[in-house]
């Protein structure tokens, strides 16, 4: 960060609290951030291995020069268990982030315990993704740059001295059912206090906003920037049955072209290791007796290829004896835990996997199984202990922590030095991750949370799929498609099913190859919703290339473009996608929803039925119709659907204009395979509809040619 | 423990565990227990707080001078998290305890976590009354002396370097469903491994069998042996709803009376504070006017009374000033949390209840809240967080998982220097505490997990009631009352009822006074039941003196006994009562199950039926007949049913005998409202029949009678 020097300046605080001396250092390290340090800094911070920041993206949003609060009432102390900091917030401040939370939104109010696991167990905080990152409608955000399980309590705890004035009050009330007795007493408290274990010093980070949308902004580029994904990576992404042979992976794929199904990815899960479930990073002879032919088979037919993969390295594989000095002490599944802290470490995992996989045509991988699964009923197995040791020093609950990100960088490494890009599929993930083209999913199913991390993911620069697996019925599966269509990537995992779930959702009957009997009428449902998908690729790619320059999460929650409307403050069910759509989703597979409009006038995408903003709607809605709004003034540039993406092609774009006059809308424009546009390869297409005459112009040094401009529709 | 210093020695060991050296300190501190020390000792150790050991009882048992196994082959190591033990286990052991388990029973192949919580959220440890005590069928204890939520990895982790020479295997089939996947692909590990967080330091206690029981009688006999109960305390325990005034209480005591419905002990919830759901610990003058009239009303009828409350101190109470610089810096619904480690705080709070109430006639008391529950949703609240801090320098983690006994001492010490017994209802406890009569409780309601509880309490010195609540049919209510005749305490809890739950099991009829159409029917079944709880009183009462004396849990799990019949190592769904009951009971209301009988031969207790030992039976039972089965040998005191016991009670006893001879049988007689059994104040009545003769004899030095043995019966 020695370019960060010309911008720094250091003052030292003297700080007293319960009778304890302390110095805290106030830095400013980049435009809008503030670095705030007490005591001994803690040694695997997560900013250790993140990438640069995004400084002249930075330049570009208002800094008031002066932090956001002042950063010298920030309390530090030291206790046995750690380092505790407590900030003091406004009373209506509302909080949002800590990563891929599940079961809550707005986080004031609850004790959060920041912690990697891949079942939320006990709404505590626990996440895949837990991100030690949040933001305030106040606009600011707060990072604490920890690896350890650091607690965040949010205005749950008053202070004793607080009650000593108390002389009345209580309750007064006899309660007799347990909602009342348990109904919260106090009066919420104004203090965030964070606690972190085993450490005698702790690291913050203050973003400025002024507005919630900045802060974020400011974080994702301070994180490097939002991810780039290839405009490939926005298509369909099917993962198949796990015990698939070449043969009958082929064969789907020629089930998808026949069927004029558009799919670009295809996934293989651990059946295509010659052992698993720990790996032996091998294919299986028996099930893929040439995979340089199989690769090229599916690439013909427009397949790009995902490898299923975790880390734990097993004996038998090529990885292992490489491996063995530089893993943690304890194995997993047998395999052992490789220690991505140590360069060399990642440099072994990168360099087999670029000789033996990505060289040969793999263009991404799914990353499985890199968050702990501690608080699982028996699954204390799946992960190494938090008292492991590993070789670079970092200990197991650190290493649980990061092990997401660490993962990532070491396969994307490969790819970034290749100029290539990819997509990863990821089960953990943690701070400064905004850069990595990686999409979370998860072994838990419910469609409303689902939402939920789709509208959370916004917050703390995560990629999250909503995937869509087994149901019980056609509504809930059209619907899934549906949120799925509408999320940063839509993937099915079929991972036990050997046909796709459209032409039978039960699992056995699926497996015994026996059709439902409407199997076709769904199917040309979900070929629908799937082209739908395509015709959006455009604006969602534009959309990611704003997350990468910008910093505006793709995908994110009304209340990040709407921190003064506080209808919204709980509104965890809809979403904004890109600049102006947004999503209500119906969950399970209801026809019928309150969805409220903010500020603006919004169009049924299906109907053009008007709705004003401000308003609560009850609304109802046919399967054949997708819960997507867009807002009035934008011009929505939709493709003519596609079956596949390749280096050639050509969008033949539609201009949607809704409302009389419309705000310029960008295309942006590149080549999707490679990472030129880091020295400026790309364009930016301005599509411009003043009520009168329509402009389409491109600027930029791209020579390539993405996208016709066809037609123009008004709404 | 200068006492000891004569059975002490000294051994030291170097001790070499990835590259550190280390030394350990082992040291024999009782008969047959052994203290290993490593590193800097933890401050607030639950030794702290725990009664003299019963070291004249430990010298009974059999003493094999040497540890069960090479104390020094326990490694120890410091890393940044804290302290970790490692021991070793063979490949046939079970392992058992860790407090009040709810979702597991035998604990070999789990993490786990033992952590105060009242929500067992993840079943990864979490309780209760979570003890970091274990026990094996090898015929041992081991108990880590720490108030540090420990983690102990059961087996369940295997060492990295273990994996280097396995060079085949692996899962070499395709798994394609989620239990394929994840089934256990280790072979479980035999290393014990124990994290203590925050501490450089450990100390563990082992505890000599040579058998399973013995290692479990020893722990309870350190702890200052099992709890002695009132026989008041194995009556009846009714507990009225919350919001009852005095004449509403009196109304449902005198229904007892009429009906015939025997009843020891009546339960006040929060309503009669002045102030709550925090406390004021002064009652409510709108409910109840005149506090003395009322107990003395209630005592005339012949009703223990016992007062719920929690610690956390409002404002407005008299306690508040006193204990305002002794207690902890947060605040829990606006009370105080008064550091108990402090004796002078104790004596504050226990004086006051000692003037206020004990004094005027207050039996017991219902310990709440002194649990956590962190881990459930959003009661972040519900206690005071980890990182508080107290006067006495005890931090909030560590208070947490002693709050529990602490408080029971804080109390149990006014009744003991009153020479009065009590039974508490207990929310929490920890490690030895073993000798506090206390019945733990929950808000947890599974009927399945309860009868768990009861198998799993016997293993680390602690009672517990499965209370009876709510139900939604007959048979359930009826089960669930089976089986709260079959524990430590018959306890049913109708807080938000306005009437007893078999005359209306509906919450919202039942508080509107609509009673059930075979009301009458269904109090009848119950009257039975509560009758035959009054006829097992003696037998309860002496199973407690056994407990007391010589450490012998009263209800404990089929393996305590039978270590060698691998058969029970799974069964928590039975369990032993005193020497020669065993209890089966049917849950949610079903009248069919299976039920493992271990070596002997055991009579249905309704119908005579033989099962022969070493077999399972399916058994039927209708709910006329109670889940219970006597051994083969038994001779079994059952007394004539009373409505409630006084100091003048004499039960008449009606001996029952199983089989052609039997074994001599105890009675324990002394004045159970007394701590005089401690002056050596009773009697043991020696039942006696040889298949031809009946012997009734009586030694000791009390010079009472509760019992007149007025019959037997053959069976």
């Amino acid at each position: 960060m020695k370019h960060l020097n010309k911008i720094a300046y250091i003052i030292v605080l003297c700080f007293l609290w319960q009778s304890s001396l302390h110095a805290q250092t106030i830095e400013k390290i980049a435009p809008g951030v503030w670095k705030v340090s007490f005591g001994t800094p803690e040694k695997f911070k997560p900013s250790e291995f993140k990438d640069a920041p995004a400084l002249d993206a930075m330049k570009q949003l208002q800094d008031n020069e002066k932090p956001p609060f002042d950063l010298a009432e920030i309390k530090f102390k030291t206790i046995q268990r750690g380092c505790v900091a407590e900030l003091t917030m406004d009373e209506s401040e509302q909080i949002y982030g800590f990563g891929l939370q599940n079961n809550t939104f707005q986080q004031r109010g609850f004790r959060k315990e920041i912690r990697v696991n891949s079942w939320s167990t006990g709404n505590v905080g626990f996440s895949h993704a837990p991100v030690p990152f949040y933001v305030s409608t106040k606009g600011y955000g707060v990072l604490v740059n920890t690896s350890r399980y650091a607690t965040f309590y949010c205005g749950t705890m008053r202070k004793a001295t607080e009650s000593v004035n108390i002389k009345e009050g209580g309750n007064a009330s006899v309660a007799s059912s347990t909602l009342d007795l348990y109904k919260p007493l106090e009066k919420p408290s104004n203090s965030m206090i964070i606690e972190v274990p085993f450490e005698k010093g702790m690291e913050i980070y203050v973003f400025e906003g002024p507005t919630t949308k900045e802060a974020i902004q400011r974080y994702n580029l301070y994180s490097g920037g939002g991810c780039m994904v290839p405009a490939w990576g926005l298509g369909v992404k099917y993962r198949g049955k796990g015990d698939y042979t070449d043969v009958k992976a082929e064969k789907l794929a020629s089930y998808f072209r026949k069927n004029n199904m558009p799919c670009d990815m295809f996934g293989l899960e651990p059946g295509w290791h010659s052992v698993a479930y720990s790996c032996s990073f091998v294919w299986k002879p028996s099930l893929f007796p040439n995979p340089d032919r199989f690769i090229q088979r599916m690439d013909s037919m427009g397949f790009k290829l995902n490898l299923w993969e975790h880390a734990f390295t097993f004996p038998t594989s090529p990885l292992f004896d490489p491996l063995k000095d530089k893993s943690g002490d304890f194995s997993v599944w047998k395999g052992l835990v490789p220690d991505f802290v140590d360069p060399e470490a990642r440099k072994i995992f990168g360099d087999y996997h670029e000789k033996t996989f990505i060289n040969k045509g793999i263009t991404a991988f799914k990353l499985d199984e890199c968050d702990a699964a501690d608080y699982k009923d028996a699954a204390a197995q799946w992960s190494f202990p938090e008292m492991s040791v590993f070789p670079s020093g970092i200990d197991g609950e650190q290493m649980h922590q990061l092990y997401g990100v660490l993962y990532q960088k070491t396969l994307l490494d490969v790819f970034n030095r290749q100029n290539k890009r990819t997509f990863f599929d990821v089960r953990s993930s943690q701070a400064f991750a905004s850069p990595y083209p990686a999409s979370l999913y998860s072994d838990m199913y419910d469609h409303r949370e689902f939402v939920r991390m789709i509208s959370n993911s916004g917050f703390s620069g995560l990629v999250w799929s909503p995937e869509i697996r087994e149901t019980k019925s056609d509504a809930d599966l059209i619907r899934r498609t549906q949120s799925g269509v509408l999320s940063a990537q839509l993937l099915f995992n079929s991972w036990y099913l050997n046909n796709p779930p459209w032409l039978q959702y039960d699992y056995e009957k699926n497996n015994r190859d026996e059709f439902l009997p409407n199997a076709k009428q769904l199917e040309s449902q979900v070929r629908k919703l799937l082209e739908l998908r395509m015709s959006l690729i455009p604006y969602l790619y534009s959309a990611f290339a704003t997350y990468h320059f910008e910093g505006i999460p793709p995908f994110r929650a009304l209340v990040v473009d709407f921190p003064n409307d506080s209808a919204v403050y709980k509104i965890d069910d809809e979403y904004l996608i890109g600049e102006s759509l947004l999503a209500a989703p119906f969950i399970d597979g209801t026809s019928k929803r309150s969805v409220y409009f903010p500020a603006g006038t919004w169009y049924d995408f299906n109907t053009d039925q008007k709705y004003e903003g401000g308003k609560h709607y009850a609304i109802e809605m046919s399967l054949d119709q997708i819960p997507l709004f867009v807002k009035e003034g934008t011009i929505l540039p939709l493709a003519k659907p596609i079956q596949y993406i390749t280096p050639n092609t050509v969008f033949e774009i539609t201009c949607h204009t809704y409302g009389n006059s419309c705000k310029p809308s960008t295309l942006f424009e590149d080549n999707s395979y490679t990472l030129d546009y880091q020295k400026d390869q790309f364009n930016k297409i301005s599509l411009e509809w003043n009520g009168k005459k329509e402009t389409v112009t491109k600027k930029g040094n791209y020579p390539g040619n993405s996208y016709n401009v066809v037609g123009w529709v008004k709404h």
